[in-house]
């Protein structure tokens, strides 16, 4: 990319940060009462549903802590990282279990019971990226503790399945995805390379097993050896979920000399932009199925904000590493379709769910999944590429 | 209705239920290996995936043995209908628990687990359908027990359920609605009053607890007592359900002198349609918040068949026995909708899923939950009330 063209978007997706997306979310989401995290807001910032999720209290408490790491020492965006971390320890944990509550309410009751690992995983985030801005050790102590039993718990096929345990034959991309990104937050709080050997496992897993480079895709669900599911979940391609997890691994194949498994990356990039451009009414689609049988998702042809802003860094951060002038056409493109779209310019922050046409859907600005997380994350990433970009500093 | 204008549609219906869906379905669902049924079609027929879900097994063998009783004795319905019985009763019941798994594979392997009582209902309205047509005492039996059992599992609130026991406090619409039409069949098969106390029960929750006059709606989820929950789930509308529960409901009091209930489904079938009617696109929305937030469900601005259909029923039933004008014009508005838009006249059958303009979301002629079920049953019930219409039979 042109150094001035960076320099220029640079400012951008800035500006989009920390007057746009900040301010809303700083605005609503902290709850000054009970402390957490509220995520349930209409387009102009009304709350419609007090529940707190704890994914949400883990992203909120990890993207505040990285503000004050990342932009600025913010009294109040450390304060709202404490007060986040404080409410999962005091009530999101199942005491019998270990678990994390999947829901609790506003006051901290238990809700819904635990569900799968990523709960726990946003948690450990937050408590890396706490420790992190702050220097505190022993909040480092406690994510290690928790992600070490989350390891465990990410061991077992059968984990809060449907499944019948012989049946449990289908094994999913979210989890070493996910495993590899805690490791790096881990790695990033001084952890050093005590991980190292989970992230090549995870490395390996979504390698060997979920890319199928005959197929040119990442498939979301495969057998446990790899071998593709003659299913409708086994032809699932999430073209954002696959975006997301190769800049994860560029992060991760960066500052190795490991050539292969970067252009691999690269490569893998390209084929999921390319599959999930809907190339009738522009932005990219949410699910796909291989074979173009009906997909089991009825939002599969919705326009999703966090699959736009992960394909927004994945695309920037290949054709950064790689020099390929393809994927520098597919950012713009890609960037143009989002801008033109997603931003909220009368309320602030931005809109989440798109029909195909790219008309809203939806008008919640946040819900149980859509929160404060994707969009400064990678409005933020962006932002520091562009600028190392304009620099002329190299990859 | 004019008795010109009803014989006319009479044919219409009679005709699209005899020459498009009845033979998109016959050919298609029965598997002629391991006996049940598929359901998993695209557009043109083609089979996408071969799990069985036990809803469909349930549903499809009560219809094809409904349509032997009040359509045509055709060998080859009734076999089917006895094939899928016979397949629910060989594979479909977990041995340990006595409830139905969700899933089975082709070949009748579990898969996944029982969730809440929707397999056990559909098994049973297909068994009492099966002896009704045939004759044969030992499977009402079965039918009777199958329903002590599932009544018990009703009682249950926490069944299945993710949330915590002490926070099981919501109550689902669906239960009631499901269990009123089984014990309908129950009746029809041969039971005589026996369930009547278990259909005076259904018809007091459905009033007393979902409907809520003074808001003109039925709420598909309040609390144990009907009080109105302050959240999303809580705020639910499905005017397609409150429709379809509506005709349930006229069905048992049709025969009674309960005036006053019989008038006050008619007036809920009127609140429904004109909160349901999409006023922009024409079509009925699938899910509304009843203070207008942003709804739980991101396909709630869809239009789905059967809730086309069973509004259809609805609609001219409770015309019918109110002489009501205004529902006869939301019925002639909600059936050029729905033919314009339904009808697949390319390969049969009906589609499933529009967008809420209208355009096809998804090319699915079937999956786990749209099978050869809703169409049918809603095109055979109007067909036959257009008919005793056009003859002048009072109702």
């Amino acid at each position: 990319m042109d150094p001035q063209r960076a320099s220029e978007l640079a400012e951008v997706y800035r500006k989009e940060l920390q007057e746009s997306v900040i301010p809303f979310w700083a605005e609503h989401c902290p709850d000054p009462e009970y402390g957490g995290f509220f995520s349930c807001f209409d387009r102009e910032g009304n709350l419609y549903d007090t529940t707190k999720n704890t994914w949400v209290q883990g992203r909120c408490a990890y993207m505040f802590a990285r503000l004050c790491d990342e932009v600025e020492a913010r009294d109040e965006w450390l304060a709202a990282a404490r007060r986040g971390i404080d409410f999962i320890n005091r009530y999101c944990f199942d005491e019998e279990s270990g678990r994390m509550h999947y829901t609790v309410s506003r006051e901290g009751k238990r809700l819904t019971r635990p569900w799968t690992i990523f709960s726990e995983c946003f948690a450990i985030g937050a408590m890396c990226q706490y420790s992190k801005v702050t220097g505190q050790s022993k909040i480092l102590g406690q994510a290690r503790q928790l992600f070490d039993q989350t390891l465990e718990l990410a061991n077992d096929p059968t984990l809060d399945s449907c499944s019948y345990p012989e049946d449990s034959q289908s094994i999913s991309h979210a989890i070493p995805m996910i495993l590899l990104n805690v490791t790096q937050q881990l790695r990033q709080a001084g952890c050093g390379t005590a991980y190292q050997p989970v992230a090549d496992e995870m490395l390996q897993r979504i390698f060997n097993l979920h890319l199928h480079p005959e197929h040119q895709a990442i498939f979301e669900y495969v057998a446990p050896d790899g071998s593709l599911l003659d299913s409708p979940m086994g032809r699932v391609i999430s073209p954002g979920h696959a975006l997301e997890s190769m800049w994860f691994v560029l992060h991760e194949v960066r500052d190795r000399e490991d050539e292969k498994l970067r252009d691999q990356a690269v490569e893998t990039v390209e084929w999921s932009i390319a599959r999930g451009w809907d190339e009738e009414f522009g932005g990219i689609l949410y699910f796909l199925d291989y074979e173009g049988s009906p997909s089991p998702f009825l939002e599969w042809d919705m326009k999703l904000w966090w699959v736009h802003i992960e394909a927004l860094y994945a695309l920037l951060l290949a054709h950064h590493l790689s020099g390929r002038d393809d994927l520098l056409a597919w950012f713009e493109r890609v960037h143009s379709w989002t801008w033109e779209h997603f931003p909220d310019r009368q309320y602030g922050g931005w809109l989440g769910y798109l029909h195909r046409r790219g008309d809203i859907a939806s008008t919640a600005k946040g819900n149980m999944w859509k929160t404060f997380y994707h969009v400064p994350r990678g409005l933020l990433l962006i932002w520091k590429l562009l600028e190392e970009i304009a620099s002329g500093t190299s990859g």
